[in-house]
């Protein structure tokens, strides 16, 4: 499993409504493709906020970053829309669990 | 760089006075540990809770889960407190980001 954890910050004079459309396509783009897992937008209490994208392996990841359409979005949003980014792509290594049996 | 997800749900009969102070004593303690970067709780809008913990390297991770206070703190925490835990440790195999420069 890999989870991306990307963080973004937008300009100033960004056209929120394209920004909005553009990410939402985005989204909907990435949940067809073969070994997507999971993508939800999360926020601390103190404002810091992290989108986590979880796909079943790298190869899975490649395939997303090199779509056409998300290259060119990627494309607009560096030239276009954000401030800033960063991205960190990281593999699960182990992963353990506990639950109460149910009574 | 190791990034933790912590994913926990506390049994309905728990001690949250206990619970709390637990939590917090073992936060101010990860944080006096060599390697440990930083530790957040986030939240998204459907009311999905992860705690993220980062690490320098797995060794790090390793000498946390590893402190005594901390081993009997877990033992605590699955004989009385949590109903349920997942855990994932996830290694930041590839890390990018952009800014735009200052003007």
């Amino acid at each position: 499993m890999v989870i991306v954890l990307i963080r973004t910050t937008v300009r100033a004079d960004v056209d929120r409504a394209a920004y909005e459309a553009l990410n939402t396509q985005m989204y909907e783009l990435v949940q067809t493709l073969p070994g997507f897992v999971s993508a939800k937008d999360f926020t601390s209490s103190d404002g810091d906020a992290v989108s986590m994208v979880t796909f079943e392996s790298l190869e899975a990841l490649r395939a997303w970053r090199e779509h056409p359409d998300h290259v060119i979005a990627q494309h607009r949003g560096k030239t276009e829309m954000y401030a800033s980014y960063r991205v960190e792509v990281c593999e699960v290594v182990r992963a353990y669990d506990f639950a109460l049996p149910s009574v």
